[in-house]
């Protein structure tokens, strides 16, 4: 049983976090830090929690505790570098869900985020976090960078085939989709209800955070083919939906590249294989990711889905939490108890 | 640890039905049966339960067993006839999710459903199960009428006050509103998403079968005033919003009237009294019945929001459940486990 | 052919009123004057207008020129105050669509709005336009003052009831529901997207502004009855749907009432009496009030719908202009001409 | 002043052609045909058109009259194989809103439709009437293939850039986005509010009509590289919104590419050139299709965004006819009348 400090847990993700921690069975004690919530309880900032769990106070995130075993960082992004530093010297754990430790390198941190990073080294040591692709042992670490979003979908859905096909790919673009929790509690002009009721936008075309984050990872498998990101706005709050072209040098059977995937994520419990394109309902709360592969000749369309706030976000760090720990990949994120006998 | 047997679950309402027995700590085996569906698995008709929970065959609903300690019926109007005198015969426990039971009187039954009711001394015999107006000593009787999404989201608003003041209501009136998913998952084309998206609508006007139920419950207090129950499709797939406004012939404090409701609720799991009116959000995936009491001279607005597929049938069957067998209200029923500490 | 003014056209009542006024046909010119816009173009502030209209220069609203035959007002509440009494001075017509001319008493403004009226005397001459319920003899005078969105569907509905039955009635009560928009195109938190995506609230419970407006209606045509307003908010961007319930103290024939009904509104170009409810589809995009009249014994419901920023505001303005010059009431209005022969 | 026909006018598609024709300044007369709604009249089929046209019996399309100049077509594909030859010998100019004249092969008809063509001469005959990319001269034929909704939005944003760079192109992707409204009127499980509510799904992937449709065109102006098209359904009713992802062999600088488009489209009423990727909601309700090209070294997006019942239907039809007729191409088409003098 280990106690969790989870600092700024009052965003969208933050409450997922609150929630999966608490019905999680290995954690015995959890503490939320918060900026501008700091002295508000869980209940004000959470209307809908009352009576669903208990209430507590959010503390000042200028006093953290170093008493956890392990912290949850839901930051935006530049704040996670004035803690992950701190933590990891008190030989603490970390899991970050921004994106301030997912790039290896701190120029094109700085490219993208025009922030100087001020703990390089730890770009090099982090894991980063795609927990349906690594297994145990690579968590040895203590600073994890949990996957952004958009990553998480389309790496999960592109890198079988990257991983198998890297030399034959002539180009792979992706085209994805997001609710609108994505952009967090903020107030923006362009998200209000009457603004986005019926919208559809593409948005940060070529020009997206999450673009070199999910480049870097292919080129790890071997990708150096032309690949494209595109990233859109709809009209739903919860969801992400990928859809990645690859067109290869020659003709490839169905059965072929199902086998590779099927078989690549045939011991995966949040990696579910699809006959057809997923629903994006289907994986709405829940930490699942819904991957569906269609081959037509030479031509790859690779659909997946994702719920952005719990497997693009805080579900897949619970499930880093679990990894970390060597417990159950899925314990405190599946809502249906398996040991139910059923006739 | 009891067994159970769900009729009908491969609805809305029957997918909650067979979550919230798989996550439930008393239940220790379940069996579905369905007719259309007899045959399919579990994960064919909801796919998005694949390694959510296990699967299983829908077995059909002409070889219900007997094994069972207490069914679950969720069928169209009508079909529960065929199963619950049978059933009760058997000795077993029976909670019965659709219109069958809930009216007290066989006469009005036909005036409201066109159907010759074939166990009439059942409805006299029936609990009707609104679970947090009834304490457990009301649950002796084998069979419980869930009672209807509107008539719950109404009657946990409306009774406290009915109980105290019936003799000084003017009238009353609840302009209700609901999510698509209340008629199910037949197909109707004026359901289609794009006829209901933009769109809300009032139907059954002084028409709807959950009005003779309301008024059935209202009279057991005491209520005796002119009252009108008007219900509307609105474009979200999920929820009840009931606005009930009532006239007394005299004016009262807002400390009185709020002091009623927090004392009746007071001991409630699931009734959360709210400061302001609630947002259907909050109550949206869960069991809780959210109530505003609003006091203005003689006037008083009560706004309560329920999740219809859970507060207003699964979930509010599983709470009966809890009640029949004496065990912790909650159980199976929340997400948050309460006994992690928090500092 | 007339020259207009229009001062605070940015906003989503401002887009729709330049609209009408370029499809109109005695309308030669216009002028459009902003605060915060002044200097931009009309394609600026209104992307989607391009090539769909001309292009112009948003004046400044400091600099507003007396050329102008007629004046339509579309600003916050409390700004109308700055601009009114000195066009009236100036011998101008005004058509107001905001608040500030609505009541007819400074006092109940005042508790209303928390503002000191600066021309109470004004209150008094003009003309509530709620354009159905008027023929153009009431149009005499320079200032109209154009009716809220929730007043105008709700008074539609109800006042020929009213005018018929008001020493009959019990009470009355309106639940009504908005899209969004009615909120303008200011920035909330509680109605971005990601906040009202498969919401619904009440808000402003007894103590909307627009009740004191439909009760100083009610009241002038004899309601002495008990009287409740209230407003939610609904996941839609556009439409009011209001339900009107009304007790009388004796049963009514459905024949009578609806030929109550039929004969008050058949000369009517913009209110449509439907034989169902109507549903809010039909009238978004259009200046129809919608009205279905549902009778059972001595309870009557009303349902009406309306476009809250077209009938609601800048189409019932238009209705209004037409009225003052004795144009066809429907210039500019309507979308098919109707002169095709047809077979 | 001509007379039009139109065949099939009862669906989605057919009530906007029916609005457009009433609305047309060169039309004095028109007819509906229907199918299972003849002898209904359009405002029992419509109800939201009531008193905003004038109402007329829907004739049975078993007695067509050829007393028309020209017709519109509104059928299911294979539907207008009855009528369209019939029409032509009759000396009749056609419209065909279907599919079943838009590709040029016979064989590939069938391949993708599994309908035998029976008039295949036509289909070399026709024009195929992507009104934008054509000038009046092409309209010499008196059969019009109009385009369908996807290969609309996607041709009018990717030729452009083929027509120049065909050489030059590694690949070309296009992933796009529909609102259900697609699917026309009929009832279609999957499809009801309550299932597409939240939801995203990728559909008919490498299997949609509109391929061979889009790739027939590319083709036409020397395009050879792999292309790959992929459909989806939003939660939105009506708008097709397309992303086009291309793969140059060299890298370009965003002023030729720009001028490219501007150029093309500079005397063009109805493509509207944008600095940003379209919103969605600036096209719908319009004929307008809004494109934003994105250049980042070799890789191109293009965005574009149509009202797919409007632009993908009958507005573009609509402005065939215009362009049929040597009419001003916007006649009957914009709401907005340019006449207006604005200071």
């Amino acid at each position: 049983m280990i106690s969790v400090g989870i600092i700024g847990g009052s965003g969208y993700t933050g409450k997922y976090l609150v929630q999966f921690c608490l019905n999680h069975p290995e954690i015995e004690s959890i503490s939320i830090y918060g900026n501008s919530t700091a002295g508000m309880t869980l209940h004000q900032v959470f209307p809908e929690l009352l009576n669903e769990c208990p209430d507590y106070t959010i503390l000042n995130v200028k006093n953290i505790s170093f008493e956890h075993d392990i912290y949850f960082i839901a930051l935006p992004h530049g704040e996670a570098l004035n803690f992950v530093p701190m933590l990891i010297n008190q030989q603490k754990k970390v899991i970050d869900l921004g994106g301030d430790y997912r790039l290896d390198n701190a120029n094109i941190y700085y490219d993208w985020y025009k922030i100087n990073h001020t703990s390089p080294n730890l770009l090099q040591l982090k894991v980063y976090g795609l927990a349906d692709f690594l297994d145990n042992s690579f968590y040895q670490n203590s600073l994890v960078a949990n996957p952004g979003c958009y990553p998480t979908a389309t790496l999960l859905g592109l890198l079988p085939l990257v991983k198998n096909f890297h030399n034959n790919i002539i180009s792979a673009s992706t085209s994805a989709y997001s609710g609108t929790s994505g952009a967090g509690k903020s107030v923006k002009p362009d998200l209000s209800f009457s603004e986005m009721d019926r919208n559809v936008k593409a948005y940060n075309v070529n020009a997206h955070r999450h673009q070199p984050e999910i480049e870097q990872n292919l080129i790890k498998f071997g990708f150096s083919s032309p690949y494209s990101f595109t990233t859109h706005l709809l009209p739903v709050s919860v969801g992400i939906y990928a859809t990645t072209t690859v067109f290869l040098d020659s003709d490839m059977s169905k059965e072929n590249i199902r086998e590779i995937y099927n078989e690549h994520y045939e011991d995966s419990s949040f990696v579910r294989m699809r006959e057809t394109p997923p629903n994006l309902k289907w994986v709405v709360d829940t930490n699942f990711c819904d991957i569906n592969v269609n081959v037509n000749k030479n031509t790859i369309v690779i659909t997946s889905a994702i719920d952005n706030l719990i497997k693009g976000a805080s579900g897949q760090a619970i499930q880093n939490l679990n990894k970390i720990y060597n417990w159950d990949e899925t314990a405190g994120l599946l809502k249906g108890v398996k040991n139910v006998s059923v006739h």
